[in-house]
């Protein structure tokens, strides 16, 4: 018979249809070309060694032991917001308008085109988390952006046609209303417990077990108990921290091995699918909040949403969220 | 230069990216195979005539002037909720669940295979939405039942794999938190301004024409000003009512000819696009409210949702909603 489960910190719902479940192994996902196909360096790759020139300058230049960068941030060179847009605000009958004032940056995370994060050494993803929280903590000095969103596009499905592995950010202006109302959440379970529900998501998560995929004393990656689709998994510090910009780096370094961790579990499993991660954390503004807490979510891609999901913002997932983590479990990395 | 515009009915931002803008007709959609290619009737198919054993039981059946069947509804064979799960409630740790009791209906549009809602004349569009608010009434009677969503998913890329034409409708046990937090937004405008956000809506773009597709005496079809993808369009009934259960008869002929139009207008300017539509509406016990609307909202598949949409809840909008209407206002139907 099918659950409705909720989530305790978003308090959304989601429907666990056990009459279509499928087996964890039987889950199709679009896969991309094997790595090992691939060239280590492609002549016409913007993001590949010695075709520095054809993005813009960088912000940010992260340099190896022999001298070459390791990882690079630079303007999307078709960015979503601009630095130069003014700052007007408009309103008018329906129109409720601000200036596209914003940041979009995209992170290079490797001079090699044909490898991908789950295939990278831990201290190389630690490496591209902390030029991430490096660059936040930049953005977040001007007074004019007030939420900042990394995120990882993989792969076609997951919305990215370059291959060579790369993350973005894009800092916005305002704060989006979805975000508000998380944090809405978040507040009335502060204000009914005292503590933050993400705190004692990670504390009940990891004493139970049965939903995690692997932890560590810093990060506890788990399939939530209304996880939207299968394998969506979060990693949440152990620490209470409102920003991913407060991350320290030991805690990045150990964020590095947790997420190249459960990305190769996902490689491994499900043979490379599609995904996409996302860094979610507060407004700027919200930095010491005892509520609101910092994690990463990954999402495979190996379902749709569709009129369903649009028009509830609910999602239909068919596995159980404890199986699929006892199915990433026994993958061996 | 950007734009991040804001819808005042959801208060939901969405960023207009006019650097990267495209004309209209350079939306290149995922397109059918052309209904002329296709047969009238599949013997293997669940909807087409003669099969009527492939499918449940049926809940409804509309029969024509030659005594065969028009529109049929009945249960989804995998459906996402059943009416024989139990009434159970759990809270125990990170659980919160109760059972997946509710309703998964399909409407089977048309006899004929080959068709789409598109190319059927407006009184049978009208046959099905008349169709699907019966339906919705009887299932309103269940006490059990707090909110109902149908949907129209056309197009692989939309989520379906039957081609038969058919829209679908999920009737749940709970409301979710996506449609309890817009509430909660038109709420703050009537207390605000002592007028429902969405009949406010409805006259002044009317009035202003820009973002129009077509209209009559009973309804609005308008690209939104924050409009959250390109050709994503809203059908607004004049008449202030919560529930698409209190349309009118007359209102749904005249939506039949408006939603009609309006697809036809998709088929033709972008050659078949994959779309969904779905029926908004309130909670059913909030039949009497002044400050919700039902309407209907159709998003065709010309973009994909990537990592910043999962993290924001915000959209990237690469078109101009006035130009998008303006490209479908010159479509002729």
């Amino acid at each position: 018979m099918p659950e409705i489960r909720q989530n305790i910190a978003t308090k959304e719902w989601v429907i666990i249809a056990t009459e279509r479940a499928k087996r964890p192994e039987d889950f199709t996902a679009e896969q991309r070309t094997p790595t090992h196909l691939r060239p280590p360096h492609v002549a016409t790759c913007p993001f590949c060694p010695g075709n520095e020139a054809m993005t813009p300058p960088p912000s940010l230049v992260r340099i190896g032991a022999d001298g070459s960068w390791q990882q690079r941030i630079v303007p999307n060179k078709f960015g979503a917001l601009s630095p130069a847009a003014p700052a007007v605000r408009l309103e008018e009958g329906v129109a409720r308008m601000t200036g596209g004032y914003g940041f979009h940056d995209v992170l290079i995370e490797s001079p090699l085109h044909n490898t991908t994060t789950a295939l990278l050494a831990p201290e190389e993803v630690a490496a591209t988390l902390s030029a991430l929280r490096d660059r936040a903590r930049e953005l977040a000095r001007d007074e004019r952006i007030a939420q900042i969103i990394p995120f990882k596009n993989h792969g076609e499905s997951a919305g990215t046609s370059l291959e060579h592995p790369h993350c973005q950010m894009v800092s916005l202006p305002i704060v989006p209303s979805h975000i508000r109302q998380r944090l809405e959440e978040a507040m009335r379970y502060f204000d009914e417990h005292g503590t933050c529900v993400f705190c004692d998501m990670a504390r009940l998560e990891s004493e139970a077990a049965i939903r995690v995929v692997c932890e560590d004393e810093h990060f506890v990656a788990f399939i939530p108990y209304a996880a939207f689709s299968p394998f969506h998994t979060w990693i949440l510090p152990r620490r209470h921290r409102s920003l991913f910009t407060q991350a320290s780096d030991e805690e990045l370094a150990s964020l590095g091995n947790i997420l190249k961790t459960t990305l190769l579990k996902l490689y491994r499993g499900l043979g490379d699918p599609h995904y996409n991660y996302m860094i979610r954390m507060a407004p700027l503004a919200y930095e010491k909040v005892h509520w609101s807490h910092w994690y990463l979510s990954i999402v495979p891609k190996v379902t749709r949403a569709a009129g369903f999901e649009l028009g509830s913002g609910m999602y239909i997932n068919t596995a159980l969220p404890e199986e699929s983590a006892a199915f990433l479990r026994a993958v061996t990395t």
